[in-house]
């Protein structure tokens, strides 16, 4: 342990902290805060890294500069979850011991529902190489355990926590009622009228160019309407699309 | 570029392709190997990557070597993505144009939708330092934004493969519960080689009408790009189209 332990507890105001446990390698401390800040989380505790702090991390954080300045460093599990009152626990691995199981989305909503009713809630993850210990999980309420390819199921320490990190931040956006609007803007689509003027325009060079046949028309009209639908035509598309009839055959008017 | 380029096209059976664009870091290449197996995904393509093979890379994927030795490594986009008939791009940006977005789980849906029926997806990540261009972004069918805090929105790359990856995963494992899948026929969907023909061509007769000055391109062909990913252009009306432009300046070849 290169950090003085700073008994930092009462200074944890945030309602969720992510706890890495015996991290060995400090890139993936970095990349965990770089994580958590993407997904506006800012505690995070580290249980007995092996080399913190690194230029490593700092590098990896990428800018989350501040949740490293803030973590709190601790020798013991004990010490650095004393101020939570819930504890959830990462694991791919299925135990031997039952215990209640819950996926990251899961996981997310019940987090975020105890965080609303004013509960501190600690996420666990384990070392690197080995995850963490059964002794550690014993502490927990529940256990999470990220779905992933049976045949290489170990994820990366800070892609773990990205995961965990992302679903608690949809667990906060699916509250609000007011999500996201699309980002089509449906504000200058084109009208029926003006999409029948483009059609009978296309039509009328078709013919001067020999490309329709008007006595075997074949499909080529009801396959351009269907194209055009598809892609619902806003006026500024049939204006371009007019344009290049216009000057792809002059002789056939605008 | 190291890699001599293969072509490999034909060699790819997978559904769904991971599309890394001038990855600067190879680390990050390594991650998002492993993030990718961790979900079951396998076609990692690379285009124009920096500094690839790499050690850092092997490290990196962490037993995922099988996902860097198959990798596709290509000098263009063009190349990378031939063989698909459906390329989702992920941004942090909201853009200046409109485009169709989605959310990841709303894409990992429509991915899973595809692949099974037989259409291949590509899903595009850009550069570290900078994203997706609008060029590489508008040849995209679809947008693919991960909501992130608004004060630090951009994740590593490797955390945003993962956090895609993993909602596909979701996907696969929740198509039980869902219902049947929706009555569309997108047996016929146009390649990305096959749409990039055809702006080609629009782009030859454009010019040859005077109606782009390649001098002053303005936005054209960008907003020509976007009314066919909007249409979603299948093979019949691409070949409708070029019949079309050839006849209508036939100068400039078919």
């Amino acid at each position: 342990m290169i950090y003085p332990f700073i008994k930092q507890i009462n200074k944890v105001n945030q309602p969720i902290s992510i706890v890495l446990c015996q991290t060995s390698h400090p890139g993936n401390i970095g990349a965990t805060a770089r994580a958590m800040k993407n997904m506006g989380l800012e505690q995070l505790v580290l249980i007995d890294p092996l080399n913190f702090p690194s230029p490593t991390a700092s590098e990896r954080a990428s800018g989350a500069d501040d949740v490293l300045a803030n973590a709190m460093v601790c020798d013991s599990l004990e010490e650095g979850v004393a101020h939570c009152q819930w504890l959830f626990g990462t694991s791919a691995r299925s135990r031997a011991f039952p215990w209640p199981q819950l996926t990251p989305k899961q996981a997310a909503e019940k987090i975020l529902e105890l965080s609303k009713h004013g509960q501190k809630v600690g996420i666990l993850f384990g070392p690197e190489q080995s995850g963490l210990s059964n002794d550690q999980l014993q502490h927990c309420d529940f256990h999470i355990a990220i779905p992933s390819n049976p045949e290489f199921s170990s994820l990366n320490l800070s892609q773990a926590v990205q995961i965990i990190s992302y679903e608690i931040y949809q667990a906060i956006l699916n509250q609000d009622e007011t999500k996201a609007p699309q980002a089509i803007d449906f504000g200058n689509k084109a009208t029926q009228e003006e999409v029948a003027g483009l059609l009978e325009h296309f039509e009328r060079v078709a013919i001067a160019i020999d490309f329709l046949d008007p006595k075997h028309p074949k499909k080529l009209m009801p396959r351009l309407k269907r194209l055009f639908a598809k892609a619902q035509l806003d006026k500024e598309e049939v204006h371009l699309l007019r344009g290049f009839l216009k000057l792809a055959n002059p002789h056939t008017g605008g």
